[in-house]
């Protein structure tokens, strides 16, 4: 196997699935020079006059989309661990004896276990995006036909718009939509809030199937996917399980550490100057994530300070700082519970986003790079503040990157984690998978201390004489080896084996990931 | 000058401005079998990391934009004529000494005539777009050193898309826009509803421009147009002039002949049966069009019936639709007075749509194709039903397509238009300039009668023994001529001199305007 080592010392094979890969350059040195891609133009003259797409089942809109093997076959992944679309899709295809297809999920998760007999039986070669669980442990252990590429959320909206994954049939589950193909996930019994994953495969799949359990009269309102880019319209019984999608309460965590690092997380963010009138933050929807945000609440209360706005994943939490006049509106990719998809539905000043928008390193600017602080998880990170979001210490991929990588150009990055989980050490000498450079990430809170990249001497200025536990980042890693009884166990992988590449927001390979001995 | 003609029998040029022009071939008989453009992939290495792209004005905006001679720069026609951007742009463009642009607006108006002074010296080489008035009047004159090519609004989108028109610059005016980039129009003092005219110009020129006179903080909330499409924001003054953006009360027309035939029209819709629960309709902000919604509305509560959605360009008569629970829905274009805009701001079902969702022919349909009735003008109609809407009799250019060809797609097309104009009659033998071709132009109403196209047998059994006024078309025409003399006298042009093309909504040439003598 040829390759070399890229920018931050990880060796890339020349080639991923056959394909020539190029290894990462370094945070903003690879410039594209190239043209994004270029679908074919339709024409009215071919579509129903009368807007009515509706065909009878799947089946029907995939033959009508000329599905045959070896095609790239896209989903969605807004409704989680309770997604029904993925599956039924590829029993569908199984049923119809295509073989060999490319399936590009924006992300798997534990419910879509049972295509892994359609990996066995060679109807999907391989997966080609996040595999959360399962799906992951069995790339893992080699069995995947395929290497698996990691993206993430910008990445993906990214290599569609370039070309780099041309998606031959984008099937996308709607929890409302009309015969004409406009949809949107705000009202119905699957609803999820947004859809925006799916808008590159809406705007850039030769063939879009959008399939829904509510299917309402022409025109559904607001549409968040636009039917001018759908081929067929199919009514399914249940797309999801909705107990699944959403999560009617969301849960705190009630681990002493974890509410330790959500308070010092926020107390960071006061102490260093971040938190003023007009500032931008966001979190996501982990137990520490959920706790920060009310333990920031309360300082931005005291301090009568005002956020311009913040990002979700939303959940209740993000909407009460909204609906008590704590920030004028929440910019959200995804509603993880049903306050924040009654938000979106109500209040215009909750407003769903796309990858696009958000988080495309590829356009114009993205919203990522304008947010004054970021709260994030990983599984390791090392003295240099590289981290890994993907694989355990122990080598097995289980996680997807999400909006992770993206998320890492905010103006300030902590990623607020445990210092050691299940009795192994957290902070490393070495990431097992580097998934984020140490450049773009500045903070790393842990319930043993608070370690700046001596990169920000803006912040150890900003916090000097505070009386947070701010230290160096070999101090906290030297009490956790102390309490774990050493460093982690080196991961027992086969170096000749990759089974997955993990890119970075610009399409360079910024490590891969090796089969489990 | 080599040519041929065409499906409906008009004589196109080969060339037009240089470049081979494909004949018009009948309605959906030309199917693209090409990509759509491919604009150059950014990044975001390139742009500003805090999002702030404003530049201190428009000259330096340019500058940055790399314009240089020869490019095409583009603009909106949202502000109608009230807009000031387009004059302060070529005014900005030849005083840095840059030749040869070619403007490609949605469309142009009176308010534009300070350009012609551009194009009598070269800073403007042609104006590829619409021409209202003094413009029109420059190009049938034989002015203009380019010729003229109009499209619809539809076709504008269609023709940006399929990489026909490459945009070098857009220049676009924002009643509202953040230092992002993000704008739209509903609120500030030059606030005209919708910016959707430029979706296509943000979504494919290689450089966006946002001009605004009302910057607020990011983020601008609803975004019409995206942030992540734009490369500079530039503040001027004055975008526009409020007073000409918008009339603040829409004037009903006060001609007898004109109430007569909105009235008419809206008989017409309900005796047909057209008019029933859930249908859609159309039509425009002209006189007769509101005249005709005042009718129509008294019918639908006579009858009790409701519509499911209506098209805009919206004034306060679709408005009132909407508030009184006679509609669910207005989609709508553009928004003509203070009520439309009002009722866009505040109203979640009264929609901005874009001309890609509603016009473009080279989509995976459109809405056009949906409306139940579309109701239009025309400046001449001939026996078979094609119609002219850019010329008078006399040859002279003097209005652009507008949305007019698109429509026509609507499941009914009437042209509700007065028998003659000026003493000239509208129903000829033979239309000066065909924009619109009879097959798809169901129904005339005139102050002399309704004349069905005969294609029409479902319309004409329906109508059957109505107390309407319906009557052969010949015979509106031959009444017609006796009031007025005769009919009109043929124009006076030089037919070796193509001033303009006429696209169709497919990009194929319908007809040509020729040189006025």
């Amino acid at each position: 196997m040829k390759g070399k080592n890229n920018a931050v010392g990880r060796w890339i094979p020349e080639k991923i699935n056959g394909n020539p890969v190029i290894p990462f350059q370094g945070v903003g040195k690879y410039i594209p020079d190239y043209n994004k891609a270029a679908p074919p133009v339709a024409s009215c003259a071919n579509y129903p006059k009368d807007g009515n797409k509706v065909v009878p089942n799947l089946r029907e809109a995939l033959k009508k989309a000329g599905i045959r093997n070896g095609m790239t076959v896209s989903t969605h992944h807004h409704f989680r661990n309770g997604d029904k679309v993925a599956n039924f899709l590829f029993d569908t295809i199984a049923d119809m004896g295509i073989k060999d297809t490319r399936w590009f999920p924006s992300a798997s998760f534990p419910c879509h276990s049972p295509i892994i007999k359609h990996l066995e039986s060679g109807v999907v070669h391989y997966i080609e995006g996040s595999m959360n669980g399962p799906l992951g442990e069995f790339c893992s252990r080699g069995k995947m036909k395929g290497q698996g590429v990691l993206r993430s959320h910008g990445g993906r909206y990214r290599a569609v718009q370039d070309g780099q994954v041309h998606i031959d049939i984008a099937v996308i589950g709607a929890p409302t939509a009309d015969p004409f193909g406009n949809a949107n996930a705000l009202y119905g019994k699957s609803a999820c809030g947004s859809i925006m994953f799916a808008l590159a495969d809406s705007q850039y799949a030769d063939k879009v199937i959008m399939v829904t359990d509510n299917l309402v009269p022409f025109p559904c309102i607001p549409w968040q996917i636009n039917g001018n880019n759908v081929d067929f319209v199919v009514e399914m019984d249940e797309i999801g399980d909705p107990s699944k999608i959403v999560s009617g309460t969301t849960k705190l965590t009630r681990s002493p550490a974890r509410l330790l690092i959500a308070e010092l997380t926020a107390r960071f963010i006061k102490e260093s100057g971040i938190m003023k009138d007009g500032f931008s933050f966001q979190a996501g929807a982990g137990g520490i994530a959920l706790a920060f945000v009310i333990h920031l609440k309360k300082f931005m209360k005291e301090a009568g300070v005002k956020a311009g706005w913040v990002r979700g994943g939303s959940t209740k939490y993000l909407v009460e700082l909204l609906e008590e006049g704590l920030t004028n509106a929440i910019l959200d990719g995804q509603t993880f519970d049903l306050d924040g998809i009654r938000s979106m539905r109500e209040n215009p000043n909750h407003v769903w986003t796309s990858p696009f928008t958000s988080y495309s390193y590829h356009g114009k600017g993205h919203f990522a790079s304008m947010v004054d602080v970021v709260v994030l998880g990983a599984t390791e990170v090392d003295v240099n503040f590289n981290a890994n979001v993907v694989t355990h210490s122990d080598g097995m991929l289980l996680h997807g990157i999400g909006g992770w990588q993206d998320c890492l150009f905010s103006k300030c990055t902590i990623l607020a984690i445990p210092s050691f989980r299940d009795r192994i050490p957290v902070i490393v000498d070495r990431v097992t998978t580097l998934c984020g450079p140490g450049e773009l990430i500045d903070v790393i809170v842990t319930e043993k201390g608070i370690a700046i990249n001596p990169l920000r001497k803006d912040l150890l200025k900003a916090l000097k004489g505070s009386i947070l536990p701010i230290k160096p980042i070999e101090e906290i890693k030297k009490e956790v080896e102390r309490i774990c009884g050493g460093p982690p166990a080196p991961p027992k992988v086969d170096k000749n084996r990759v089974v997955a590449a993990i890119q970075w927001v610009d399409g360079t390979v910024i490590d891969v990931v090796y089969k489990m001995m």
